[in-house]
């Protein structure tokens, strides 16, 4: 029996199997997979109370619909910094309250599936564990939404079956996140793999998100390429957003200013609109 | 002395160098790089005279500016058809008077050029020539504008780099083509890697255009991916569009219908207005 | 900062952090770094008592030294056998019994850690879960050798601070193992990089071994990949053999018989001659 | 019609047409494809006589069989060295006439190749052009046996199909040259795929060879990976040779010095015979 996984047919995940009906998961009130557009913003990672409130609150004045709460990182190194952790999961249920928005968080380990589903609104399943599958059977039995990245070198047909894993589970409440491939290219911290969106569309039923920050590495390049994800027929974003970029803790070449998250926001309107879709 | 090339300093092609302003390509009376999208199409290759006249006919109808004129082909198999060689240079002329619409053909052998740039408006390099240099610097002689595809895994500093042996020897007229890359997904033909757009727009004075046939490999994508394109602020397009895809002797299940390619032209032109271009 | 974990000085899993001496790591009676090749053998994935048995008494008397006791598996989809999990911990002490051979398992959940690490001799950190970093850290606390496979897309830098991972959380007890790496190339089931065995015993003071079985996906190419492995120095292999191998569950493909297993035995003998080592 | 040109049977080059028998290439007196393996050797480019003939003498005296003329030089950028051109292929011939041993030399330009072809006793396609279909055509036409170089993104599907090219236009002496592909690892300049060397056995009845010295990048790596080319089961190597690796006009970083390409001969001969090979 081939260890790939491929020529899998009549997955639960699959548009033949709703008969072309398309899911709209549900986080907090936000819709994903609805003709508005569904934008998540926060910074890369959750450094401290001020750096956090401030940065969601400029997310919320701007038209973002959703938070990015950074508690656990998984970072490259063991010696860079690995995150507020359970702190941060106190000040990702603050900000909530702040800015009325919904929060999605990232979980690492299958230990802290339940107390983070706890605390926060959606659950994100990071590109480096997209093959985790002991973590996605118990994302599944969260009852929460899931954000599911890419894996860096994740085939598309590999990445529907990680969210089969989901619902396999018991879970059909997925959201995709395209957030770019690992290819030959150094210009750009990774490949932004559009054709990956209308793929995705034309065979499965799940809304589709990109991530323009990861998938490009360089903060000058976010605007066009979320412009893009539009056009191509994304249903969202996701945008790494920092009060003072150049200080991050993490990724702060690739994060926008708050002033250049409300210019994307606007960037990206009229294409919405273009395209049949709303803000 | 390093052997990849990096590091070269002061390039000609290099924005800094016109002072941040950006050069305009001139091909027949269509303008690359101006505020109006440049569209370039027609079939793969070259079949025969009805064929191709029926092509280029349901191109012009439909507002394309430019003709794709394939007489010679490079295939991957040396049993494959080869194209109509010179026979197609008769036709891209006659092609051109019925049209009124300049003509783009690629070139493949340094002997050929000077007969070639006669009977074309435009000669394109393709990606498996991107390092041909002495391809190269015979075009650069040869007085014709230059539509430069990118190689299948050429960075985008080798990319430049080709563009600059054209000006080292003295042709400026280069229009650089993004037309997908090689990775590691099997569900498109090629990664279209629309980063290269904004990359090269802060990098290069040149015009930049893009291919959504090879860079997706299947009609279906055409569409969005073309949409994509001009969202990231891609200065035109080419594609490819047969009179009967399902009959075409290369690149059918990419190609579009006449009725197809109409379709694109329509589904730009909102996404062109809202990034501030028109058709 | 930059979130790639490049450029960072002082590694502990550097050779310049031994001063040129190497680290041999013991498990059981054999020791991976030394002049003899080790060489750990056993089908993909455990199937019955029965199978496995018959796997491992092949493996012992073909003269492996190691046994692979694949209980918990992995799975692209989730609907392909997942393993027999903690029965399979029961089998492998039996194996263990009756051969006399120390026993290699792979761990996929923080929450197994220790009663795996109970049962066997040393953990294994597959290619998908490289960078899951809190499995890394469980799995340092747990006392026991740990074979660390390279990722699908990881660098040789990443890969080097996963192990880091696991010297930070105080165990150096570390064998690297290259798998394959993914490329374009589909002639193959992955690429096996054999240039990082020397880039690795440049680098650090880890033992390198290497896995021909998935770095080829081919059994008719396992001989002559595993000769090329011990040619460029590694320190050992890890193959797949299977009692049946075209009704094996996972991987018979890529599977040696027991007869084609001592083959590869005598095969690399002479190899390991040649470069100053042993089996 | 696919312009992959995947699944093509019955091509000449595959083992099945010769009913498995191998073919052996005759360059001068050297056998490629014999039970002797055939080391080709010399420097990235010719930079002066002085140069040129003292690193000839080194590769004969050290045991080389074949000598690497590289006239012509592909570059990256235009403002890199590009070669002796003409002026090497008297120097060349002197270096033939020295040495005694038969010489190899890329050709770039369709207008050259009879030229270069009466001048040295090998043709060689370097990896840029694999599929420049026109110098392939015209190389074919030659009479010279030709050495041809795997692109850096080709698959062996491609290669085959190059190859063919030669052989499709009357040329069956034809020997295949792995040279590293392209890949995300940045450790090395290439990724040198020897499971290409098995495969290609299986496949095709052409001699093929293994360049360590692009396949890794670093003067370090070559002996091992020689080595591990070897025990794969090629046919011969080819090796940059410099006589003062420090001061090369390009790619000394990855070249041998005349004592490391001494060492290098040494090192390969114990490994040859445990394959059943001899120098």
């Amino acid at each position: 029996m081939a260890g790939n996984g491929r020529e899998t047919p009549g997955l639960k995940v699959e548009i033949a199997e709703t008969e072309g009906v398309r899911t709209q998961v549900r986080v907090g009130e936000v819709v994903f997979g609805a003709e508005a557009l569904a934008v998540i913003a926060g910074p890369c990672a959750m450094e401290s109370e001020e750096q956090y409130l401030e940065a969601a609150v400029a997310v919320a004045q701007a038209g973002g619909r959703c938070l990015r709460a950074a508690a656990f990182k998984p970072r490259t190194s063991p010696y860079s910094f690995q995150g507020l952790e359970r702190e941060g999961l106190r000040l990702a249920r603050m900000a909530r309250q702040v800015t009325g928005l919904p929060v999605v968080t990232e979980v690492l380990d299958t230990r802290l599936v339940e107390e983070v589903a706890e605390a926060v609104d959606c659950l994100q399943i990071g590109a480096r564990n997209m093959q985790n599958y002991e973590l996605l059977k118990e994302v599944a039995l969260s009852g929460r939404p899931v954000l599911l990245k890419r894996g860096l070198s994740a085939t598309i047909e590999e990445w529907l079956l990680a969210a089969e894993y989901l619902f396999a589970g018991g879970n059909d409440q997925v959201i995709l996140c395209e957030r770019g491939i690992r290819t030959f290219e150094t210009a750009t911290r990774n490949t932004l793999d559009l054709n990956a969106v209308p793929v995705l569309r034309e065979r499965t039923h799940l809304p589709v998100i990109v991530d323009p920050s990861h998938g490009t590495g360089r903060r000058s390049l976010v605007v066009p390429m979320a412009r893009a994800a539009v056009a191509a027929g994304a249903d969202g974003l996701i945008v790494e957003v920092h009060p003072d970029p150049d200080r991050a803790l993490s990724d702060g070449f690739q994060s926008l200013s708050p002033q250049g998250f409300r210019d994307l926001m606007q960037a990206i309107e009229p294409v919405a609109r273009a395209v049949g879709r709303s803000l």
